[in-house]
């Protein structure tokens, strides 16, 4: 059937692609670079967004909402900001159309040229900044705890669904605080808060630690990370907190009186994450028959389907019977849905909740009435069970919580056994390009280093993990003395 | 003290503006045109998202996401609707910015030019129809329906808070049908949906109706609309719900095979409302004092205030407790915030809390504690009351759900008392510039006259009203024949 998909032994690349659009996740638009996300796709992250949006707010944060465009002369003022972000960027020139004079459609009107560009926000420190300036005069504004759901643009050239497109969602949340100690506790407190996201709803198990000086936000003085493994054996940055210490307050002249009378820069902090979790969690779990979902995030928990044919179709009133005291037994907390559609054959909306990740299955026939039972199979092993009907609700509830520790648990051994400690080169090549995941090895602290093994091997460090117990040993590359070992990958 | 506003009868403008900005709802931003939405501002806003998707969702409606920028060409392909959104957009043009050889900061790429120009989006009935052609094969594809909760941008001139912005924040939902039928009880039902969450959530009565060929949407066959009357008299379009017939699946050759095995052209539907719904809010229900919000929507339902100094301090613990516990007692329903800061006196917070329309204030004394007593003061009427604390909870949930009613009650008086029957044209002129309202008028039915009255008199019809009765009349500026009244108003 067409449902079919390339395996990821095949060519993991296309197998990615392939759930995408068979599930019915997502799919390119007619704009280069921007994506359409389809309705099951953003169900899924609709519900990432109700967790994480609740999170913020137990954790004090609120919402607003900045605009969209940024003037062009707002992304120079921070020196670091600019290197990083002005370069590939969408920029409104004009503000009106017209028809052609020659009867050819529509133009640019070329009397409507903005007397100073703006820039489709790539990310809003600038702007927001430049509106906090206003909100603060003293300690008692302090601290300004603000998140934003929002879309932005980065033109990026070569782009993949999810991972990396020239619009995206995500949250931003920008806080501005009195004293540097308050502001990184705030970048490690929504560290944990997206940590603790990312492995008890996402079910994937991340390392938390410090991006070196090269890999850092642009403008940052700090940025913690949360990174995972795909099943492909390559890093994926899941989301990053920064402490940008009073790089934007000065950019921007933010200052506020203390409690001691004085004036000083306001401290700050940004964090995000994005739909680039929808393709960590696509590649995370998912398997060659299709996506697989942790059940805390699946739109639909139980997927119901009658067994059907013309010499049984008196008996779906008690099949409907049946599956509708299930469903009101599992509600409001799980979701199912009962695919009674007499137009498709049981077997083709098998594959179909397969491929889309329904973590159950439940498949009812004459013969199982009889029996007094229902078949119940699970997503994420493929094992199927007959279970009376009196203990469906029981088992699905029992499975549902198996099923979110076990995606988890399997993301941890995965993780755990592609760590690789490597101290030389030679080993940190092979297991590289075999084996790969990350690979602990001492690094000499230089940017120079760290720039040549990317050049020579394209494994970047991921972070310094938070947790890198001090040791004595020498650079994997140089030679030089090191204290810690940090983590190398290939990375998305 | 500084909260004070300008009233209403001095300058009905500048109270509006006045309570935007000091109840912390927003602010203009740098980029000309471009609001931001404060945090409380933005608390309202997601209540009012919170109910309407559910209401979308109850209807069968699920959301998804569409790119942000459309490629100049698409915006050609249906010609009225070129004619009403062309003109006045964002354009993008560029895709890079650089580094001034000259060091004067940085610069647009002039090699960076896009082969075609982006538009960003002011509605997105081409881009998803373009998205859409490949969605629909048979009638097995449909309905689709589908919203989406987007940001658009519109060059609008001469802007104002929430009303009109160049930026602003919608849902906008899209859908396609077989039959026109379906269609057009698609446009009602969603009409209808709207009226109910204006009425019953937003406490602001609106006329249901149909727009004239003239104030129809660009591309619509009919455009279906709710009414409402703002206290300086002048009307305000709510939200509108449109039948396009095929005009987009023409333009975009959206074709389906019917299930008699025909190719037809799909039927289509969009329908919005905006963060303008924030301006109808504010204008509808509030007071020279500040915001006065339905309970429905409001953030924070009860302000509780300790009326506190130096020799009663040792009673704070007292307060706390009372107040803690009518917190437990009336959530999660309604929410208490409990304002204890004691930088701030208790004249101060009574203020501020009026500003911001929390509907019910509760303050609470020594004397009070000594009584048996809390203080209960209502924001919409401004009544107060000492209430037994055994009494407070039954009072405080009695209270919210009079003054929900009580607000759409005298919304509802306000509009009913504000609607003029008139036949004659000096009359007419007469109520539009004094009373103003609704005039209720017989019109010809030609654009040509409606334009005049509009020269004229700055008066557009509003709706022709769904319940409008037929009786014989002449047109109230032609005098040729008319068989129904129509509502003529002043528009925001």
């Amino acid at each position: 059937m067409s449902k079919e998909i390339t395996s990821r032994e095949e060519d993991y690349s296309k197998w990615y692609n392939d759930i995408v659009q068979k599930a019915g996740l997502a799919e390119h638009s007619a704009v280069r670079g921007c994506m359409v996300i389809k309705p099951y796709g953003f169900a899924i992250w609709e519900n990432m967004k109700a967790i994480l949006d609740a999170k913020f707010k137990e954790t004090g944060h609120v919402n607003a909402a900045f605009p969209l465009l940024i003037p062009k002369s707002f992304l120079s003022k921070e020196a670091a900001h600019v290197e990083g972000f002005a370069k590939e960027c969408a920029v409104v020139t004009h503000y009106r159309l017209m028809n052609d004079p020659k009867g050819d459609g529509i133009i640019v009107d070329p009397t409507a040229k903005l007397e100073e560009e703006l820039i489709i926000r790539p990310t809003s420190e600038t702007i927001i900044w430049n509106t906090y300036k206003n909100w603060i005069q003293s300690y008692r504004d302090l601290p300004i705890l603000i998140n934003q759901w929002a879309n932005v643009v980065r033109w990026e050239m070569r782009t993949r669904l999810f991972l990396r497109t020239a619009e995206f969602f995500w949250q931003e949340g920008h806080t501005a605080h009195e004293t540097s100690d308050q502001a990184v506790a705030e970048t490690t407190q929504m560290q944990d808060v997206y940590a603790d996201f990312m492995e008890n709803y996402m079910g994937v198990k991340v390392i938390k630690g410090v991006k070196t000086e090269s890999e850092r936000f642009a403008g940052a003085e700090d940025t913690y990370t949360c990174e995972a493994l795909m099943q492909d054996g390559k890093a994926l940055q899941m989301g990053t907190s920064h402490f940008l210490g009073q790089n934007f307050a000065k950019a921007f002249d933010v200052k506020y009186q203390t409690r001691e009378g004085k004036e000083e820069y306001v401290w700050a902090t940004s964090w995000g994450v994005s739909t680039r979790l929808m393709g960590a969690l696509i590649m995370a779990h998912s398997d060659d028959q299709g996506l697989v979902l942790p059940p805390a995030l699946a739109p639909i928990h139980v997927v119901a389907v009658p067994i059907l044919n013309k010499k049984v179709m008196e008996r779906k009133p008690e099949m409907d019977a049946i599956v509708e005291d299930i469903k009101k037994a599992i509600q409001p907390e799980y979701t199912l849905k009962y695919d009674d559609d007499d137009t498709k054959r049981p077997g083709f909306k098998f594959a179909e909740h397969e491929m889309k990740g329904v973590p159950i299955r439940l498949a009812i026939g004459a013969r199982d009435i009889d029996n007094g039972v229902v078949e119940i199979a699970r997503r994420d092993t493929g094992e199927k069970q007959s279970v009376p009907i009196e203990k469906a609700v029981e088992t699905i509830r029992e499975i549902l919580s198996e099923m979110q520790a076990g995606i988890f648990k399997k993301s941890t051994d995965y993780l755990n056994s592609h760590i690789t400690k490597v101290d030389d080169f030679d080993t940190f090549k092979e297991v590289l390009n075999g084996k790969g995941g990350f690979i602990s090895a001492h690094w000499d602290g230089t940017a120079e280093t760290e720039n040549k093994i990317k050049e020579l091997t394209k494994a970047t460090i991921r972070c310094i993990p938070l947790d890198a117990v001090e040791e004595d040993g020498v650079c994997v590359f140089s030679g030089e003395p090191s204290k810690k070992r940090v983590l190398f990958a290939k990375a998305y």
